[in-house]
């Protein structure tokens, strides 16, 4: 695990330099203070939790410098429903950016995930009952 | 989770059938059968199970024959650790076909997993606690 690598974004948040330019609002560190946070609590309480980036006051750039804070981890996954989505851990084993498309392609909702595994990439009992019900019909179609 | 700490289960093929034209050896369906009792053990004991497809005398046209009963359910992930695994849900949720790429990228061990979640997905509590270190590191050096 590459943890090493976690990248060192330095950006200056001092109250003195207003971010306009480089487009940051100084939230996304702020957000990455709860994901500590929610980390803490998975670990003490397993607890998991999710953040709703599309309902925070974070901009583009905001987005893009808590991208590359996070880095990624070892794990990516797709899950194709109606629309993909995407489920990428990041390098802090835990969190995961989870990225909802609609049909035609567009974001629909964005994520962060702080879980040991987004409950999307679980499979359900009722999913595996009715999985296994199909799975016995083809065995009896074979015999 | 380390691999050797899934439990592999051993299928007695003993009375299996000679190889006939197709090159199937009549194993697969053997195996289909395996599938389903271990699922109806996930849904009533919990329990996961797995099953070494390299251990056992399957042929090449046995294993294309059981992928394609099998086939592709909606979630498909990567795992990037020495060499890539990938972990693709068949089409019977809870069966998962999981496969273990050496660094050259050739095929090292290739499972069927039955399990809700396989484990390799799941980040593990001690990565998640020296994750969550760096990620405090990287806090207090932007403040």
């Amino acid at each position: 695990m590459p943890l090493d690598a976690i990248p060192v974004v330095v950006i200056n948040t001092s109250e003195s330099t207003p971010l306009i330019d480089s487009g940051l609002s100084g939230n996304a560190p702020v957000l990455l203070r709860e994901i500590a946070e929610l980390l803490q609590r998975l670990l003490t309480s397993d607890e998991a939790s999710a953040i709703d980036l599309r309902a925070l006051p974070l901009t583009p750039a905001d987005l893009d410098w808590l991208r590359q804070a996070l880095g990624r981890g070892q794990v990516v996954a797709t899950l194709e429903a109606e629309g993909e989505s995407t489920l990428n851990e990041t390098v802090c084993p835990g969190v995961w950016w989870v990225t909802h498309h609609n049909e035609n392609g567009a974001v629909a909702s964005e994520f962060i995930e702080v879980t040991y595994v987004p409950e999307l990439l679980k499979a359900h009992p009722d999913d595996v009952r009715i999985g296994l019900e199909h799975l016995e019909l083809l065995i009896s179609d074979l015999s």
